[in-house]
């Protein structure tokens, strides 16, 4: 085969991407030495294997048309309204749109919103998938503060909202927000909610972990103050299993159909053997009763990473306990050199978190010493054990200045 | 809660779409009254459901990361070498890039391939999936002929080629194509194969249908003569099930960390619950032989409703018995007025095709005649009944003339 004399031209967008840690890390993960605090997996073994089975068992002798392409599910967005209640959410079915996980759920939203170049207002600590969705809409960032207890900047949202910069969307986390695991607080959601509507600009809320609401506060999603100019996005990988890839959205009716168009395009707008799945699931488990068990797990989990941190690391390090989610966020002392500080940890003391670089999208001194720890993967064990090598480490590395 | 002064803003593609077949056909499809010559959907009545649900039992007893975010999996890589092999195609496993179905693949190669405005070749008569997977980016298309034998217009390529329309890529189908059926001869693969390469202008060969072919001729795919310049899509869809989503590319290594950013922006590149599932049913099964049972099921059908145009359409209707895929492509007479026959088959005579201009780039008087016809789905007695039903329709129309 003669050599071309060409070079496969790819998209622009390909010259600037940097390789994910979620790809890294999950080649870890598995690594039984190997004490892992990074990535944001849910701990799977309180789903119930006899029922997954039972239920599957069910949907293939029953149900004739599993394996066939048809509608996205009813009974499923029925499920997801009455489960929207017990999270403080009254919408009706024909406000719900099954996706391929909540990632596809971002996905597909910011297809429908942003042109090219688009305005986007975010935190500067954020979820790296949102970037992943937007990134092939070179779209200009203004990104605000996030106050440990409060959330999101609302003044600085608001300074932003009133200038000429003219976004087109602005994208949260209201409940343990990822990374920082804030969760925000009442009087703010109805805040957002209003300048929302005030300017005119759609509210992206991504709630992966609203359900999991550990000191009994849940609050209602922001979702539930406006729904017409939020979009609340929403998960299944958090509460059954991540590999079943289903979550779902909750939109205007009128937006339905654009979103109907744009999941075609992207793998077909079929009730997919998963959907099946997890509806099948959701008759055969009461799911409250499931997420409490969850809850009760990781509480558990926090209270032993909670205690760890308090025990073994430097009193100059900063962390709150959080009310939701997965997470704790923590900032690390001045001194420290986070690449030698991951490093170390990585190699010499096997053990992972993920850099709070990863996340954050303006990269100065004043960012760059937070951490992020999952704490729902590690047991208790391995999470008193890894917070213990990780003050090692800031020994270590104390000990060579 | 107050009236918003602003209307939601969305991206500019949004005012140009228009409702898709596949969406208003589903809902049809359940009826039993209806016979549907519309869709093309597979008929998965022969999927062995006791090796389906002894598959997925072992899944869930033996695999300890079932439910969980893993990589992509592994072992289906493998046994999608082995599958391509039978295909005629030698490639390695880390060349296999697993997606959501063939249409995610397509969606995530035309994202790694496109800018804002980019040139495209492509037949006029074309699958609209692949339509909406690039209508985001506004591309400009160029359109060439398709000949009934032979497929894609080769010299029509070239010429744009050596033009200064510098297209980004060419889309094709090159075993059973969908809508119109034709299967390309192998002297074109080769010299489609060549003029990729010449030009540096990448060809997406989408492949439902090169597994179903029913005339002991299959033909090596177009990538097995170039896999530097020719990208495979691949899918599980027509060979076991659509619901289950698990579709495959074929690129050269180097582009696979692209596709994995991309994936993960997209749904998250994890090792789905049905990568799980088909990989364990091809461990139970032999893939082989399930398809030789399509292939005679298919057939029969295909011959069923060749007989039935052969009988009852009138003798200057044109088609051909295509050796690959699930349609038949045919050519009405020119006096037919699609819009009217269409109306009067699907309410007066409760039966279903998608007419031509469905899927024409181009819509034109030549172009406006031609209606698909899936076979796969309807029963040996739906497809006489249903051809002979159209038949009447015609026989109707003329009377009014």
């Amino acid at each position: 085969m003669e050599q071309s004399n060409h070079r496969l031209q790819l998209a622009n967008w390909t010259k600037n991407i940097n390789p994910s840690a979620m790809q890294t890390f999950l080649s870890f993960a598995d690594s039984p030495d190997f004490i892992s605090l990074g990535l944001g997996l849910p701990d799977c073994s309180l789903l119930p294997k006899t029922i997954v089975e039972k239920s599957i068992r069910e949907i293939i002798v029953s149900d004739q048309n599993s394996f066939q392409y048809t509608q996205p599910l009813s009974s499923l967005k029925q499920q997801i309204v009455g489960l929207m209640r017990e999270r403080g959410l009254f919408c009706k079915e024909n406000e719900i749109f099954l996706t391929t996980g909540a990632q596809q759920g971002i996905s597909l939203l910011v297809r429908m919103l942003l042109n090219h170049k688009s305005s986007i207002i975010t935190e500067n600590f954020i979820y790296p998938g949102f970037l992943q969705a937007i990134e092939p809409y070179a779209p200009i960032l203004h990104t605000v503060s996030t106050h440990f207890r409060n959330g999101i900047n609302i003044d600085d949202v608001e300074r932003i909202l009133q200038s000429d910069c003219n976004p087109t969307l602005i994208y949260l986390v209201a409940d343990g927000g990822n990374p920082h695991s804030v969760t925000i607080p009442l009087s703010h959601r109805e805040q957002l909610a209003s300048l929302a509507r005030k300017y005119g600009v759609p509210i992206i809320e991504d709630d992966p972990y609203g359900f999991l609401n550990y000191d009994n506060n849940m609050l209602p999603p922001i979702i539930s103050f406006d729904s017409e100019w939020i979009f609340y996005v929403g998960t299944f990988s958090k509460l059954l299993a991540p590999s079943f890839r289903v979550g779902w959205l909750i939109v205007p009716e009128n937006l339905q159909k654009h979103l109907s168009i744009l999941k075609e395009g992207s793998d077909i707008n079929i009730a997919s053997f998963s959907q099946r799945i997890v509806s099948k699931i959701l008759e055969n488990i009461k799911l409250t009763d499931h997420v409490q068990s969850l809850i009760n797990f990781y509480r558990a989990k926090r209270e032993a990473i909670h205690a760890a941190l308090n025990e073994y690391f430097p009193k100059d390090a900063v962390y709150y306990l959080p009310s939701n989610g997965i997470f704790f966020w923590v900032k690390l002392p001045d001194w420290i050199n986070m690449h030698e500080f991951f490093e170390c940890a990585l190699k010499d003391y096997q053990v992972a978190f993920i850099p709070g670089e990863a996340f954050s999208i303006i990269k100065n001194s004043a960012n760059k010493n937070y951490i992020r720890l999952n704490f729902s993967l590690p047991t208790l064990e391995q999470i008193k054990e890894g917070i213990c090598r990780l003050s090692k480490v800031i020994a270590y590395l104390k000990e060579k200045i």
